[in-house]
């Protein structure tokens, strides 16, 4: 059985939730493939976008419920989970919009030229997907989140394996999916749930599932791309994991707003007690400035929250102590702790470049929670070659005085090292807070995602679920709708 | 050493050519990593435009040399070899087209809105990337190939593991293509060449290589996928591997020209001795017509080559020995020997669809060379079934009657299987030949190729070598220059 826990005071709260059986796992995906072809076919189109909407107006319509639900299991607070309902359904209405806009397929030709056959390519939907959900976006990043809603819009049935930190809400969206899904007429089979590890193993490991998509550590979405990489028939494993992208202030900023810089850095690091893989966990400033006053007085001022469970809440605290114990750094400031049993403490630690790049593997491990270490640079010349050795991010930012031409002229030569390091790039603001848009790119460089070319958020986060078919000398009738002549 | 062989009589041909020792093969990708920042930048692009149709230039100014000396390494003949490298040629100026339209960053802007930010993405070049030549194609996806056009073109340096089939024919190929590069003023280190398979090995594990692409056997190409996703920072690996490539005759097509099937299905069987990834291994058709008569007197009268090596030729006689005594399979027809040692035999084999299901897994492997079963089946209906279980294909292709309603109705079934099976399908044509358009798509689902979402033909190839990077808020100055306001 599955078993939430309430952050607040480490007790059980709610129904205990079933394991997923073998035989059940089993049947979800037998189902989802028997939905592929009236669910995948170029002509349902139309009920795909419908349906993605319905299931939007659905989560809406019971967005109390849900946050109330999820705010027992999660702590993360009525106003913040409400907010995420509604995210969640802005994100599938925005694929249905662009089900309706209908780029999305790519359709290309090549008509035929001199000896040349006539081609067109069209992207289909790869087959069943299987979503891993996350702990720390019960409802944005869960069972009915970006992965499904993405993978719904590309016609592909989907499976997810809730996470275990939040069984009971994962049950009452998947209800109001299923329910919302069957009422606009999707054929059953096309959106599964399943509880447990176990039942998540033998999920991936299904010969009919064609790709998986995840959230989570970095740990276990390496261990997960293994079993996928492993499998007889291997799948693409479109892995989001850890994360400490880097923020560099640049001189000029320092000088001109130190307590705007500071502010941000503490709102930002502390936010949702820190739980966001977007979370700046290393802050480059140079040296000799008010900066790092600033920071301890804006950390100092901060609080933390209880974090979303035990498990999270030790590595939060192994990952503090490490940082706390290297002979190279030294506690900034601290925050107050949050409540409750895994209640989390806001800390900032410093060190210098040198120190920092001297053991550069441990000092820029992610540590999942509201902790940062500053890293104090003599020169962006210095800084350069540092930056550029650490290890893919999902977001790295830089904050530069834009009246200053000198700091210009510096970020003109930060960015094109933050580019190789990291898949967007925020200028003057905070890496956490992911605005689920067209041009949104959240990826990275290894090991922040697993497959460096996808994004996990905004629409082209369909393109995970789709492969190309060209068409060779094809007469117009046997084409896919958009590959047929106007 | 490595020593190329004459196909046509087993002897060693041309000067051996030494192995690339460890630093050396280091010494390419460091420089190849030192190139980045010149070639890569998105200023450089006119120049790689230019630099592409300069090495296009200088090849086709020696096609006649290139011609003569790869017709000693491999025996294709000067005549397909002289239309290889024109191949080879069209293709590095297609990219130099698609350069100059610039569409191929993909560029996508979402501007600020309410509380939303200002975030715009685009491809970047995602670093140095290694290729692994084909033995069965000494230009076309060898040292200039399509995999090395297009990395070059996306901005990526490139080093090349020569085929030890045509060292000779690699090594002049590269002096000019390092020639033509360093005259229209590419950095050094834009592009290199190492030899064996050892400085191969050195190279797929190098920390400065960011991706690669294979174009071989489906065991060779698994082998080096394994070695990417087993370094420690893992890369992706885009093989292109083995195939069989189904073709299904449907009952009014094999009636209304069981002659021009025939004919067509020896003629793509046997060309270059069979010696080609997207060669007809399976044909299904339907039992009692006169089609399998045509096809036995087609084969009859057609005639093999000298294959390309030893390995390859020891390899065939292997797959179709294991075809020949196969409990199931009877021979339907064989065609004249090749000339040499390694002279290949046309041979097709014939089955019952029953057979052919009972044991799919051996029935249903690349016999690399002239040799094809032709399987028999009842009904489309017995046949849909057994479609779908293949492995994934880069091609199929269906024979259909169009004037015939029953025969179209019955490939309005049978296509959505194929699309499921195969990353192009024909219509009443035959797989080989792969059109260098941008709307190809070579590819197709594992083990056809290792990264089923995309192409090693035509233009879509250069997203291999692309990663995305948003910016957000980012002042117009710092953007890229395709992102930057109008």
């Amino acid at each position: 059985m599955i078993q939430a826990f309430d952050p607040r005071t480490g007790e059980p709260v709610g129904e205990p939730v079933a394991e997923t059986a073998d035989a059940e796992v089993d049947a979800r995906v037998t189902a989802a493939l028997a939905a592929c072809p009236a669910w995948g076919s170029p002509g349902a189109t139309p009920l795909r976008a419908a349906a993605l909407e319905a299931v939007a107006d659905a989560l809406d319509a019971r967005a109390g419920e849900l946050a109330v639900i999820a705010d027992t299991e999660t702590a993360l607070g009525g106003e913040r989970l409400t907010g995420e309902v509604a995210r969640t359904t802005g994100q599938l209405r925005l694929f249905a919009t662009a089900l309706r806009a209908g780029g999305y397929v790519d359709a290309v030709v090549s008509p035929a030229v001199g000896a040349l056959p006539d081609v067109r390519r069209v992207w289909r939907p790869v087959g069943p997907v299987a979503v891993f959900a996350a702990s720390n976006f019960p409802f944005a990043f869960s069972v009915a989140g970006n992965d499904t809603a993405s993978a719904l819009a590309a016609g592909c049935p989907v499976v997810v394996k809730a996470h275990e930190n939040h069984p009971v809400t994962s049950d009452l969206t998947a209800e109001t999916v299923t329910g919302a899904l069957a009422s606009a007429g999707a054929p059953p089979g096309t959106f599964g749930l399943v509880h447990g590890a176990d039942a998540g193993l033998r999920l991936l490991r299904h010969p009919g599932i064609a790709a998986a998509g995840f959230t989570g550590s970095t740990g276990g979405g390496l261990a997960l791309a293994r079993i996928c990489a492993e499998r007889p028939v291997p799948i693409p494993f479109y892995g989001e994991l850890g994360s400490v992208n880097p923020c560099v202030v640049l001189p000029g900023a320092a000088l001109a707003r130190p307590a705007g810089i500071a502010i941000g850095y503490a709102a930002s690091l502390t936010l949702g007690s820190g739980q966001f893989c977007t979370n700046p966990g290393l802050l480059f400033a140079p040296e000799d400035v008010g900066l790092l006053t600033a920071i301890a007085e804006a950390v100092a001022a901060s609080a933390g929250g209880p974090m979303l469970s035990a498990r999270i809440f030790a590595g939060y605290t192994e990952a503090v102590a490490q940082a706390a114990g290297h002979p190279g750094v030294t506690e900034l400031a601290a925050g107050q702790p949050g409540d409750g049993p895994w209640g989390a403490t806001p800390q900032v630690f410093q060190t210098t470049l040198k120190e920092f790049a001297a053991d550069l593997a441990v000092l820029s491990r992610e540590r999942f929670g509201p902790a940062g270490i500053v890293v104090t640079y003599p020169s962006l010349d210095d800084l350069l070659p540092v930056l550029a050795a650490l290890p893919g991010n999902l977001v790295a930012a830089v904050h530069v005085d834009t009246d200053w031409p000198q700091d210009m002229e510096l970020a003109r030569q930060v960015v094109p090292v933050l580019e190789r390091i990291a898949g967007r790039i925020v200028c003057n603001g905070w890496p956490t807070g992911v605005a689920v848009v067209p041009a949104q790119h959240h990826g990275g460089p290894w090991p922040a995602t697993t497959m460096p070319g996808f994004t996990s958020v905004g629409t082209a986060a369909i393109r995970r679920w789709l492969v190309p078919v060209a068409y060779q000398d094809f007469p117009p009738e046997l084409l896919p709708p958009a590959l047929r002549p106007a």
